[in-house]
């Protein structure tokens, strides 16, 4: 019946087309302001897939700009679809726990339900279609982590399977626990608002199995010490930072799911400056910090500072003053220039930093919502973030070791000296 | 009178300060909410032209970019002005017919509505503002498919007079036909929601007949087959692309024009999805062709594979399940491999690939349409589609002749080979 | 007690879940729309400082691309904090006044309130922090306008510290005169709906008085004639541009503060409309004038007459029809043909045209309100901008003398030769 209740007012429209649409309804639902507002949150969110691509093409050299692209735009295709397949049921299982609090999945129903109806109209805040594509966008930014680590050297093909692997299973059973009503939530009290964990460490800890498994890049680390390799272009690599940055609005904003009611419209305005202040930390504490050292700001360390404040907010970007948003970021550009030397001194080759802004400030701000959030506690947190870097560092060591024995997971040393996207890419325009 | 309460109702902001500003009613009008999501889809579809913009940027050779920037952001602004100029009269005629349902003119009258009040406060959904500022951002984008594809050797005056044309009479009348209560509609059943027709038909038609009467560009084809001519830079085509598919959320979404209602913001959510779902079925199929022919994902094909997937979509995206809508994404990317051979075939030089994209898979998407829309029939939009074909194919193709024999279409051979920047161009900075 | 109510609407979100959160209200207040068009106004404000940072990554030589990407993204985050610090308390006083009229200072009570309730819920007609959030994104254009005249020669550590007082201090208190209940509003009836004075004069007038101590680069005038010393990539110029125009609509829109009445709503749709019908004025009168003078389009030229056009129409985007929108913004375009000249015969070097766009045209526009806005007077906006000027050239001129006596404005010859990039920045990828 309601599929025809929506045939209906679709019809009402086209019929009446676009001059005469009338309005009979007095005023307008919580349910509709909502969905209009998550949709364009999932609009900013989908956004920072192009801030992942321009950020990583600036970082790679140009020998493997055309590839990195391949990479964004494919995973992004890959990671969304994924997701819709098997992610949202897994990732909020309703009552369908195979293991309780552990592992659910509720199927496709969601999906019927945007297509026939039901829970999209009745018993919850916004229509269920908006709150797939907005989780859907969330997915994909999983994946982009992973690809900035381990570019100039994975096989396209091994990477897009891990991408589906990732986002159709190991994100969302993990992100149930968080989001999903699992045992994080409900056993150790764990809070993350918009994913500094959920999203942030498991993309991070992906980019660091990658990287391991994967070696670094010929020539990178030279008599034990690390050498610059070169890159596309910084501005490209800038109006990525400042794509993401502009994204990671509806990333945090949009997690707070409910824009109804005076309060909320408040708190998601305090998310909004919160999340700003937090990047404008991150980035002012690494000009600082490159300043003192060298005299000089180095940019590359001024986008992974903000990047790195943007990380360290998202677990709680609501409860802190604006000072302490400003401080959690500033905490953030500190631990990339830390974090930077912990992975020289292993000889990991990350190459555009991506393990030391998610995964590194993904746990600091997982911690700091420990002090921040009032209903959150430091050893909750803290307990809860191991258990998923734990979770998601052996299952995606597994995926990447079954890559490795079956079709290989690294390109020859030939086409990695000689670039990847000459031997591997014949333009065609 | 109504000018004076526009006045007054600034007046109270201004003198007020943002400090102070009161809210004196209770609520929140359908009228308010349609044109509030009306504006932000308008503000989607015209970053689509910075989309377009940076796509075709990246497409052409490097001694052409400068003059590929230059006619994209000289379009932009002829055609948001014709089409207000007198488009827009054209596209909704009320009960101005002159031919009735063929082509009717409404004057200037919505534009005046707007000043000096009326119609854009009572008896329909939205701001008459919001409407034109919505439509002529649609418009543009019929000229940008036109930009891509005939780029390198158009002079550039004929293309911005063809602009002009194209936007002010052209296609306001065909889109009469669908959306302005006209005979396709009326007579024929037609259903193209957000205009895989209407637009990309109409845009892909256009390209069509002005790469035949301009010819190939020289050394495009050599001994029969076609030749890679070099491209300036795919990282900035593949923001283009991206951009695009942010775009496309505004542009198939704000088509419904309405947010007001449970019921119209589920089935926006569902617009929403559905769209990105295409794209994503695009992009896949792309790859996996490109792979399987060639062991390599072609990055070209996997971009073009986004936008046929979304070109498809756009007739139709609110019915199709979200498997469907998956399904109708990959049929773009399969008829963008089949559509570029019959170009090449014909020694067609179509420099981004407008064609396959727009005109192929808008027909396509149209057809599709016949199946997923309950209000359609497979039989209305093929013969609805062919009526679109040979009116813009037989009026483009006037508006080329007469150009071709006043000023020229065609830069001359020397500034074609030493490119049109360097001998047309000269930076000021 | 707020912070307890903030922190039970909070913790229901969180504790439901996404997939239960229930709405108990049965309508949406005009708090709640105003509050959400504001945000994504915000965000739109933001996106500039990207236009900004491409806009002039395109224009500087590719020996200081690197060094222009650090300094736009390190103002950003300088003035958006600095502002938050001090900025907002100078611009809305509220009742604390120390020279009445004058300057004000309301100290942090506004970011408190923020966090612990109070005017951000009573009394107005949107949230507090989104206003805040807002004004800040405002604040960073202003710096942005500066960055791009004076670039390939200022010190960046001069110019970070200049950035902090700007925005600290001196564009805030003129902001009160206009926006905060100051002198220029209540005495001289000043009227500037989105600051073609309050932004862009002032950011104008700052970057003249850098160009003016900094001096030209070397080689930019030789033998009395000025040299084009060429450019990193006029696409990304052209992106920058085409961003800088996406924003423009949430800067002009957004400074109306309000959409929660059907009269707010058709006022809002306009300011779109009208704000797009100058930019394209712009355009095609640089276009034409251009075509006339060299029989070709100049892309820089036309990418500026954009920005004109927009800057005209900031003072008063919403009474002008749409004709007369866009009659401003072609004044825009001629004003930049005839300012460029007069920054010539001065020898004066402006990088991207910063002056002649936002200073030039940002006084053309102010007195183009005086004759559309029916609650000015010329005289009035005349009198004002001029005052602006004064105070605005006074000012930052000490600042620059004083940064000139202590640690200098201006790199080395050497360094300016070599190129930033290269002799102060080592990429550490």
């Amino acid at each position: 019946m309601l599929r025809k209740v929506i045939a209906a007012a679709v019809l009402a429209t086209l019929v009446a087309g676009p001059a005469q649409a009338q309005q009979a309804s007095s005023g307008v639902s919580p349910f509709v302001i909502n969905t209009l507002f998550i949709v364009f949150c999932g609009v900013l969110v989908m956004w920072m897939t192009a801030g992942f691509a321009m950020l990583e093409a600036g970082f790679v050299r140009e020998k493997n700009v055309v590839t990195q692209c391949a990479k964004n735009i494919g995973l992004f295709a890959i990671a969304s679809t994924a997701f819709i397949l098997s992610g949202y049921g897994f990732m909020f299982p309703g009552g369908s726990w195979i293991l309780p609090g552990i592992i659910g999945f509720n199927g496709a129903i969601e999906i019927n339900d945007v297509v026939e109806g039901g829970s999209n109209f009745v018993g919850r805040g916004h229509a269920g279609a908006a709150d797939i594509f907005f989780q859907s966008m969330f997915c994909v930014a999983v994946v982009s982590i992973v690809s900035g680590a381990i570019a100039e050297r994975v096989k396209l093909m091994s990477f897009f399977i891990f991408a589906a692997i990732l986002t159709a299973v190991i994100y969302p059973i993990q992100a149930s626990w968080a989001w999903g009503g699992g045992f994080l939530a409900t056993d150790l009290g764990f809070r993350d608002l918009a994913g500094s964990t959920v999203v942030h460490v498991v993309g991070g800890t992906a980019a660091l199995t990658g990287a391991l498994f994967l070696g670094a890049r010929s020539g990178r680390f030279v008599d034990g010490k690390k050498v610059a390799l070169g890159n596309y272009s910084l501005p490209i690599a800038t109006v990525g930072t400042l794509i993401l940055w502009m994204g990671w609005y509806g990333f945090n904003a949009g997690s707070y799911l409910s824009f109804s009611t005076d309060a909320d419209a408040s708190n998601v305005a305090r998310i909004f400056l919160n999340t700003n202040l937090a990047a404008a930390g991150g980035v002012i504490v690494a000009g600082c910090v490159s300043y003192l050292r060298e005299f000089r700001f180095d940019l590359s360390f001024m986008l992974n500072g903000a990047l790195g404040g943007l990380v360290a907010i998202t677990a709680e970007p609501l409860f802190p003053t604006p000072f302490w948003a400003f401080a959690v970021g500033m905490g953030g550009g500190l631990i990339i220039f830390w974090a930077t030397q912990v992975l020289d001194y292993f000889k990991i080759d990350d190459v555009v930093g991506a393990i030391p802004v998610h995964l590194f400030c993904g746990v600091w701000g997982t911690i700091a919502a420990g002090f921040t959030n009032p209903d959150a506690s430091v050893l909750g947190q803290l307990s809860s973030v191991l258990i998923v870097i734990t979770y998601v560092g052996i299952t995606t060591s597994l995926v990447w070791i079954a890559l490795k024995e079956t079709i290989g997971i690294r390109v020859s040393a030939a086409k990695e000296e000689y670039g990847i996207d000459k031997s591997d890419f014949v333009l065609e325009t």
